[in-house]
């Protein structure tokens, strides 16, 4: 009857302890034999959730690497609790595969998944794998811990706060014109390490996970950039009830960044609108920016002020980006799949 | 401006507040206007985490009533927290849409995924919505609470254990035959409210989640029968390292599918290993059992002993489905996607 026993074993069970119950190091996942997980909340903490899923062809290319994909796939979930100054506890993942997806594919994407489960100390808790007709989708939820009451709201900049934003904004929307176009490389005048840096930042986004700890001491609010720096701040102003004024030339770019805006000036509209920055905005009091700027630093977070927030004029709370003299209007200022 | 800022309301907000935000019920939700939501674990308790996904063409048919998908893909989910005796607190949404998927579909399949979102007590705390080339696609993670280290566990039978299973089994895989070859309703002499009844339960899952406190007070480990009984209670008895004995005859069926195997006896392997029953298995203690079986009959749950775990033999746990004086053996005592 062992063989019996291991019939009844199926695929999709030998599938899930191939590849991700070495991801699944938290006692509470059970090794994935369960049909659930059960985690202890931390004490004094409410819990952070988050679910984003992404899919092949639409915020991937399919011939993208797989470790790259699984890596992905968490990532965009990680830079939510990183803005919103959550420390991550874990993950569930549901997977649909279409029937071309095979054994090498799953063995890297799990690699790559696991890694930045390992880096980010987000272990994998369950979840399930599906086949599809359609293409493959990564559906994540993942749950982060902050102190009771102290998560980073949308709603949190007050008028005074200065706007600061991490990293450099725009990359990962220039990277995805290079990969749709890449001669773009030469129009723009950048070297191969520029064209491969923009690349790289659409391919992988950089989590800021490591500065949400000082976020939460001294921010009054945050959110991140996932859909485009413009429209994600009038999102969030729109939360605040207040108006934030940006100064462009204050927003932090990369030298690859810097070079393509000014062989192509018009490419400031993609850079503030195109979206996969997975950068955090957030609001802090004038006070407190220096304590969060070197704190970031010290985590290998760059911080820049790029405006403030103020009382919200009589056309109600808005996201305005001055250019010198010139206040500049998006034709659409956020990514949208609707 | 407000032209402006209304621009900047992407046509996914505008889908997420009309079709969504009544979902959004509890407050740490913050109608879905923040990047995640935020829950203060109840005291005392452990979070029980599950993910389960359905896709359009695999887990349902495109034409079934959107409001019927709507609850069918948090009814699956709702069956796992049933099955590890804990209460429901919220689920996380991840929506990939195909073009031809409309408002008025959207409409009914939040109209349904609300209405049992209320009628058991588990709101929408966020997600994410996608367009997709591929099928529809709903990944849903959900949250419950059991007292802390009171989850029914996979593990948790031991010998001498009763194994029970609530309401009936084997409908939906009839039920699915049925819809997929209308005229086997002649074949096996089912009238039109058998034919109906096995219908619905393909269509709807009834998850046995108002007697999960039973369970929790009386049984010693549980887990819920989504892939076949044969298989799942496989599964059951090698996480928990014994050996389950079926007593096939004392299988509970509905009039409908005892019908139907009386007319075709060979379907009591569908019956048996189909899939998508979505009842729960437990183990019970002998002295338990009579007041699991009246407390579950209190909350309109009927709980029947079908057999017993006992030590597993040489050749390991397993279990073993008795009829009469044959041992059933299953071509594939599991459903798998895989």
């Amino acid at each position: 009857m062992n063989e019996k026993a291991a019939a009844s074993e199926s695929a999709e069970d030998r599938l899930i302890a191939r590849h991700f119950r070495p991801l699944a190091t938290h006692p509470g996942a059970f090794g994935l034999i369960d049909d659930a997980a059960a985690i202890v909340p931390p004490p004094g903490c409410d819990l952070v959730l988050k679910a984003d899923a992404i899919i092949g062809g639409v915020h991937f290319f399919p011939d993208d690497d797989p470790a790259t994909v699984g890596r992905k796939a968490l990532r965009v979930n990680l830079s939510d609790l990183a803005a919103k100054g959550a420390a991550p506890i874990g993950f569930l993942l549901s997977l649909a595969l279409p029937r071309d997806i095979d054994d090498t594919w799953l063995a890297a994407f799990a690699a790559g998944l696991g890694e930045d489960a390992a880096a980010f100390n987000c272990p994998l808790f369950g979840g399930d794998t599906d086949r599809t007709p359609g293409p493959v989708m990564i559906s994540i939820a993942v749950f982060g811990a902050v102190p009771h009451g102290a998560m980073l709201m949308r709603s949190g900049p007050k008028a005074g706060d200065v706007l600061v934003v991490t990293g450099t904004i725009g990359d990962a929307a220039l990277g995805l014109k290079l990969r749709q176009d890449p001669a773009a490389a030469g129009r723009w005048g950048l070297d191969r390490a520029g064209r491969d840096h923009l690349l790289a930042r659409y391919l992988l986004p950089q989590p800021r996970n490591a500065a949400a700890p000082a976020l939460r001491r001294h921010a009054t609010g945050g959110m991140d950039v996932s859909d485009g720096l413009a429209g994600d701040l009038a999102k969030m102003c729109r939360a605040a009830g207040v108006t934030a004024e940006v100064d462009v030339a204050r927003v932090p770019l990369s030298a690859a960044a810097r070079a393509a805006l000014a062989a192509e000036p018009a490419l400031v509209e993609p850079a503030l609108t195109g979206g996969d920055d997975f950068e955090v905005i957030a609001s802090v009091p004038e006070a407190e920016l220096e304590a969060l700027t070197a704190e970031a630093a010290a985590t290998g977070v760059a911080v820049t002020p790029i405006g403030r927030f103020v009382a919200a004029g009589e056309d109600g709370p808005r996201a305005i980006f001055r250019q010198g003299e010139r206040t500049l209007a998006f034709a659409r200022p956020s990514f949208s799949h609707f």
